[in-house]
């Protein structure tokens, strides 16, 4: 296994050093801009490591690694319309910086940029990757519309929420992961242990983010905590507070959740009080365990030198114990 | 050639009998919505005769043609959110059925529901059909974004509007007719032709529908007579005024492009009139002769039965002719 840093300077050299520059500016300025903007570049980065699994040619996998990239800046840019976010990395969202209409546009060439940049592989690989691709594409997409429906519901289940983020978020992962094994030329079997080992950490890892969000240090997370609380956002921590809260404990509840104006910081600490009252934070620890276990059974499965399987479980053991 | 109306027919029937029918229903029913409200299905015809042409099995080609129309919807469903427009085809558009994050995400899945149709053509050929659609895909957006910037600009030239409506509107004509070739085996040369023949159609019925919309019959154009003209939008007829018009015509235009508080009818019938005075009506004839000429000259050079060709170029000639 390549060590990780060396992997996310070969995908953010890539993509400074190949900026859009064609015209019109509105169309192709955005896309540089938003994916200039950084972040871990998980995605990418998952696309050569699983390549370099299987002792492919990490060069060969950078295309591919840059179109998943270029997607996941293309969701980004249409949900924060979506979720009328102003900020995205610190900085404005493609809509505020320029306008609702570019924003769109300009995701929607991302989308096509991303299939034009799969083109670099020949016919067996293309139809390969495509068909992963496709199927992710459209599971994402339902993701989030299943994620937008869940604010207007108050019995989703646990079960509907795991559901959820595997289709909006986990998916995308795993889907990174098997491109890169599927250029290497991977066994099937093998590239489908590895994307069922991605999905499962994914959720694992989306889980941490709904943990860190209440529960987060606020120095270090970054951003400010108790934003799921202070939006009634169905986490994992509200859909079982809300299973399992009793008499005072749900009499409290329904009223932060039902009051519309408040002071953030208390609906924070008593909704708080609540998950820890029920002990949701141990509950969702024991989830996050359950997925993570269930991934590194999976990759346990796959024929690749043990050494590069343990840098990868490594490389998802930070992740997951992130503060931020 | 195929009766235009039977292949027509054929197109319906399939998106008829084939209803997107997963789940969440915010994401699929807009697409059953949009794709069921009609039209002309310009260009799946053009697909399914781009493939007769040259003798192919019209079957074969149908799936492109149902990932074209895909596409052409997908564009209107994010035009629509765009233009602000509460209406398609005398129907609402989505984002007013539904809402403006239901049109951004519906959308975006049935690109990627374009592409997972073109998945059913075997390598080679996808490779062929995924090129030509990806090109076209990024040239429909930059018109897209083009024609958005001309709303700002006085300074757009004549050359500049047909290089927009080429991009936006033509191009994907062109693309229609060469995959429907691409599937039936014509020779590159061939299918580089006809995509110029289905290019400079596009051009053609582009400036026809400027065209109407300022001088259609208004009991047979189906909408407002004038509407480019009350929006001050950058036709073919207003750049060329724009260009011509001295003294008093240059005065009175001006005078009604920068009136913000009018009645519709009198913008209308003073602008048609400095139209007339100007004969931009006669020059954009000339100019749709031109494109329309070349079209046929690239028509000609096809090697495919004369037969077929004439009724390709009868079909071109019936479109043209069309008075809504």
């Amino acid at each position: 296994m390549n060590d990780i840093k060396k992997l996310q300077t070969l995908i953010n050299t890539h993509i400074s050093e190949n900026p859009y520059q064609q015209s019109p500016a509105e169309l192709y300025e955005p896309i540089n801009y938003l994916m200039s903007l950084g972040g871990k570049r998980m995605r990418p980065v998952l696309v050569l490591s699983g390549c370099d699994l299987f002792n492919g040619n990490i060069e060969a996998s950078l295309d591919a690694a840059i179109a998943i990239e270029t997607f996941h800046n293309f969701t980004l840019m249409h949900d924060d319309i979506m979720d009328k976010a102003p900020l995205r990395r610190g900085n404005s969202t493609v809509h505020e910086k320029w306008n609702e209409s570019v924003a769109i546009l300009s995701g929607d060439v991302m989308l096509v940029k991303a299939y034009q940049l799969l083109m670099n592989y020949k016919n067996d690989e293309l139809r390969k990757i495509l068909e992963i691709f496709n199927r992710t594409a459209v599971e994402v997409c339902e993701g989030q519309q299943i994620d937008m429906n869940f604010e207007q519901r108050r019995d989703v289940t646990i079960d509907q929420y795991l559901q959820m983020i595997s289709l909006k978020t986990a998916v995308l992962l795993g889907a990174s992961l098997q491109i890169g094994a599927v250029i290497a030329g991977a066994e099937t079997s093998d590239h489908q242990r590895l994307y069922e080992f991605g999905r499962n950490m994914g959720i694992a890892f989306q889980l941490q983010d709904d943990l860190l969000d209440a529960f987060g240090d606020p120095e270090k997370f970054g951003k400010q905590v108790g934003g799921d609380i202070i939006a009634n956002k169905k986490t994992y921590l509200l859909i079982k507070a809300l299973e399992l809260a009793q008499e005072d404990d749900k009499t409290t509840l329904d009223y932060w959740l039902q009051k519309h104006v408040f002071i953030a910081e208390e609906k924070v600490s008593e909704v708080k009080k609540i998950f820890e009252s029920l002990h949701v934070k141990e509950l969702i620890k024991e989830e996050i365990d359950r997925h993570a276990e269930k991934a590194f059974e999976f990759l346990s499965q796959v024929n690749a030198s043990p050494g590069k399987k343990d840098a990868l479980k490594n490389f998802a053991l930070d992740l997951l114990q992130r503060e931020h």
